[in-house]
């Protein structure tokens, strides 16, 4: 018996050190700390709930297996006198996902409005188990301050994903209707966790087979599973579906024809789904179809499917995303040219959703001047869990920073203090709908995200959805301890490194501002050389604009201008070349090279020194992983120490392509203590030459 | 400590009773029956070994993950008198994987020319554990009768399959060569327990970007995981690579650059990866680039490239899978024609690797005439395990009685007894070369292979490359045991459907020889009306030709007269349309629609008797696989039973498409007892052409 226990017992630490990273945060390994331990068992040894529906099921089940987990126990279901209670009550927050959670010394109440304000309850109540906290005289009561918290994924109807890093699509459409992945609910799960109850389950490069009968049969059996967990699907819709699917001659948005069509897809949608979250579209945009195509406009593209979607609930969810080709132009602008002039001429179950910077995603962007410029019509934050930019899933980037960034930026659209949350989550302009999304970073990957730091990513997205206003080290917090249970200085070298990586990342490959120098369209690596490519704003040159004289894209007055689409406010804090925050220095200048900085520096040296810094700071990060070696499970450590590798490689690489390149321009030398990149420009090239090899 | 025992107890049962597959017919579930583990644990209580090496260290490793998990004991290891010797020792057979396992009633003694025999050796006293055979007298000597056994994977660099159905690839380009992913090793157990020693990482529809030296790193770290197991790795090249690389203006294969090009490639691989297995071809086939661009032939392009290779003993492994645009002519003799002729002019290291059939791996197809042609030159078989036309992953089709239908088709080229199997392992024909691949169907789904059950598809390959003659019942009475660990009615039930599995697929999809009538281009359920496509031969018309007269391809001197292309023993087989065996009926014949059977039905009540009584089987499938719930883990039930579901409904699909479509030219009646389809022709149609819409 005793060896048969000690077999056991090197199962079970198999099961606690070697971690596939499934579990994401709701890892739910046993608690270490024994009395810690038995304080939450006792909390939790029943549980009584006063509603019997798909989500208590879930709610309950959810419960059952994190306090088997991480207190061995198994909670029981009582009629009465739980030490657990879990109600739906009115709440004095009507929010219908609100909750709350009270307790006294023998009994914690976890109560919402709705069944699914109670799960989120359930889910906060586990989160701070995790977290190690008091349950001690608790009185929380939290709504979400954003309505809809979602993930577009970029998926095609091949199984790949856009700009996806980690596996092929989640969605195994060749299996569904009849067969659900077990990953569904895990799914759904983790987005329940942290509020997440949207999602969009395909490309907006979108492919028309998806509102298919046949294929709307598939979604309906993924709606069904994500209901329970409060999680709404959406579709990306082609806009030329009329024509695609319906046999018509057009998709003309003011065509009789296209607009019934469009009506009776919505009803065949609906008669399936009734819940069904509505449709998000991409039109005139890179190549997708539009409204423009029929000399219409996007205001009449999205009315008309708006006016299909209406008697249903349902939402139209059209992207600002678009750029027109002008060789002259400055793409920065162009959304907002495209859509300020429509604003308060959109149905109200539209919302316009807005990536958060003005041109795609690069590791550092001013905000879209759109944030602050559309006062009657609900704009959304568009976020990008998914490193297009960031590098892929090598490269260690924690967002958190990034979204606060944009989230705390003051937009002054109604005088000092108008923040971008506040833009979001209502509060300056009454928004009657307010949205945020991530585009999701997840994929078949066994662990979801490739990078299994960048789990975190997709757990800021939910928890700022939730609460814009928080901070992304609170979120690290969180997430390091949810996700590592691992001792307090392992935790905090796990957070350091989180919170210094975004702008590491950003040192390397994109100091000061530089923008959109990556591989072409590929997006892989440094390629600042790309002088030309399908369209003059997919080079590099078009956005650094580096010349003898110096480097950097002016859009003050002398410029393009785009500033001028800012209010005063944030337009002067980046007007003047001398007093700009440096890190955005050449997103709006195009600065001489041998122009110093505060700090004393050229423009040049400034540069390379980022350059350098960042590589070193990878090399400091691998120091510090490689402290907390045995204090996490071994799978983890040795993937991240691979990745970290190879991340440094890439800098490495990042640093010598750029430095090579822009000296081109500069002439100046690399500034001492740094030593000039042993490679040739040719050797440079060739390496990211390899990856445009078809 | 009761508690606690029962709680660890709760994990090992969930262990036991969730299985996700990804342990594959390595599962080592500890053995029920008490008895025969302690026998059994008894015999591998100390282990002896009298060499170290990296192949020593992963054979120790693999006993102790086996003797642990089946007989929850651990190994030990000792210096001398131990229950298991492992030793390298010249045999009589000096084959260099051969190995011998001897046992006496206190010593089993597994030993090998080579540390590789010797981990083959354990492989087999793990499956005998495995499948519960007695480990007392053997005497067993064993040595593959195929040198070279190998998977194929069609994988491209942006991480997609080429026909796979199990997600994405498995080798993570952006993470190598720094990460090494655990699956890589697990694939190299799973293959050296079945005999596998090459594999050939990406497509025959080769990139480039293989052969650059980034990835060529990238590649010898796979290489390093993989040699210790015995497997040497390939890669298909680009024909074309000498410009697309390295610049050249030509890549004729004549020509003095193009051929010191690929001398220095050559160089530069062996330069990393000594052991490199060689290179594989697609040439002047669908489109790849080849010789005859240049006007060259296969026999210049192959050898060119075999004498930069000849230097490193590397292997250059040119398809024969080539047909030409010809509109009037029978793809079905393309690659004889063109390969025939250039028989004895290969250089020695050149294999030429041909598909089991004529065409592209149907359900049914008779041999390829190249078997038993091509005297002076090695021919390798190459078998697809992925079910391109095979169901994907939703039909069940264990494919072990095809390739043993292949194998034993005699191909009396040296009259009666020359099989397929004796040309391919070289008997007949003193190959000094022989090779069996399949194309794999492994990805990156956790579980491998999408089906569960398709992974009998992959064991099945290595068993057959490993002994050509060896049965597919034998094969499947192994799997099953492996695999499921269940009681003997299960694996009963689990084999009997197996075995009856590819023949009910036929029966639903291409009865009596229909072909090739698959959706157009990607090849998802039926459309036998395609009579457009960018090639005459990439049509179903082409192949079934159905008119009102009656349907099937003729073959005979009266036809295309490809049937000359065999020797006169198999001719004569099919050359009679009254007593060619029906299932090969319409291959050869075109077969009028009342023309009778020797069973008395016509052609076309016999064709819809078997489409119906295909579907009805698929019930029955159903009906068995429901008889064993709770004998086997509970995941791959309710997998199979969910696929079992998605079976039924495309055979459906595939029987009324297919009966309602040739029904317009036979103008005949569905038979009774059999219920004429209620779907329209039009109905169905919309059913393929979801899956055509972009």
């Amino acid at each position: 018996m005793r060896l048969f226990v000690l077999f056991l017992l090197s199962i079970i630490s198999l099961n606690t050190f070697a971690d596939d990273g499934y579990r994401l945060w709701l890892k739910y390994d046993r608690i270490q700390n024994e009395a810690l331990r038995k304080t939450y068992a006792q909390k939790l040894a029943t549980v009584s709930i006063n509603f019997s529906d798909e989500t208590s099921k879930v709610t309950l089940s959810e419960l059952e297996k994190a306090s088997l987990g991480l207190l061995g126990v198994k909670t029981k279901l009582v009629g009465s006198n739980a030490s657990l209670v879990l109600k739906k009550e009115i709440l004095t927050d009507k929010n219908s996902e609100a909750f709350e959670i009270k307790s006294t010394k023998n009994q914690i109440v976890i109560s919402g409005n709705t069944s699914k304000g109670v799960l989120y309850g359930v889910f906060e109540l586990i989160r701070r188990i995790q977290t190690s906290e008091s349950l001690e005289n608790l009185k929380i009561a939290s709504s979400p301050k954003i309505q809809l918290r979602m993930l577009n994924h970029w998926d095609n109807n091949n199984g790949t994903i856009e700009r996806g890093y980690a596996g092929m699509s989640m969605w195994k459409w060749y299996e569904l209707p009849e067969r659900i992945d077990t990953r569904y609910i895990d799914y759904a799960r983790a987005n329940a966790s942290i509020g997440i109850n949207g999602t969009v389950l395909n490309n907006v490069n979108a492919s028309a087979r998806f509102i298919t009968a046949e294929y709307l049969g598939k979604v309906k059996a993924l709606a069904d599973v994500f209901r329970p967990y409060g999680i709404k699907v959406f579709l990306s819709v082609n806009f030329a579906s009329p024509k695609i699917l319906g046999g018509l001659k057009t998709a003309d948005p003011l065509d009789p024809e296209v607009k019934q069509w469009w009506k009776n897809k919505a009803d065949e949608v609906y008669k399936l789904i009734p819940d069904f979250g509505g449709f998000v579209v991409k039109a005139n945009s890179e190549g997708e179809p539009g409204p423009m195509d029929f000399g219409r406009t996007h205001k009449d593209g999205a009315n008309m499917l708006a006016e299909a979607m209406a008697p249903h609930n349902g939402l139209i969810i059209w992207r600002a995303f678009v750029y027109n080709f002008d060789p002259k132009g400055d793409r920065f602008a162009a959304a907002y040219n495209e859509f300020k002039k429509f604003d308060g001429e959109f149905l109200p179950n539209i919302i316009i959703q807005v990536k958060n910077g003005p041109i795609d995603f690069q590791v550092r962007e001013p905000i879209s001047p759109l944030f602050g410029a559309m006062e009657k019509t609900p704009v959304s934050m568009e976020f990008q869990l998914t490193q297009e930019y960031l590098g892929w899933a090598t490269h260690w980037v924690y967002e958190g920073p990034m979204f606060e960034e944009v989230l705390k930026t003051d937009t002054f659209a109604k005088g000092a203090g108008s923040t971008v949350a506040k833009v979001i989550d209502g509060q300056l302009f009454k928004y009657p709908l307010t949205s945020m999304i991530g585009v999701a970073n997840t994929g078949s990957d066994r662990n979801w995200t490739g990078h299994p730091m960048a789990q975190a990513n997709w757990y800021t997205l939910g928890r700022m959805a939730w609460n814009p206003e928080i901070t992304s080290e609170k979120i690290a917090d969180e997430w390091v301890k949810m996700t590592f249970q691992s001792d307090k200085k392992s935790t905090e070298t796990i957070k350091k490194i989180m919170m210094e990586s975004r702008e590491i990342y950003t040192n390397y490959t994109n100091p000061l501002g530089v923008h959109h120098v990556m591989g072409e369209s590929h997006h892989f690596g440094p390629e600042p050389w790309v002088e030309k490519a399908p369209r003059p704003d997919w080079t590099a040159l078009y956005y650094h604009r580096a010349d003898t004289v110096g480097i950097g894209f002016d859009r003050t007055e002398k410029g393009s201008n785009s500033l001028a689409q800012y209010h005063l406010g944030l337009r002067s804090k980046y007007s003047d070349i001398n007093t700009i925050q440096p890190e955005f220095l050449l997103w709006f200048h195009h600065a001489p090279w041998r122009h110093k900085l505060q700090n004393g520096r050229t423009v040049w040296d400034e540069m390379v020194t980022r350059y350098y810094e960042g590589v070193k700071s990878v090399e400091n990060m691998q120091r510090q992983w490689a402290s907390i070696k045995g204090k996490i499970d071994s799978e983890t450590f040795e993937n991240v120490e691979a990745r970290l590798k190879t991340q440094h490689k890439e800098a490495l690489w990042w640093r010598d392509a750029s430095v090579v390149y822009f000296q081109k321009y500069s002439k100046m030398p690399v500034p001492s203590p740094y030593q000039k990149p042993a490679r040739t420009f040719e050797e440079l090239k060739s390496l990211v030459d390899v990856y445009h090899v078809k």
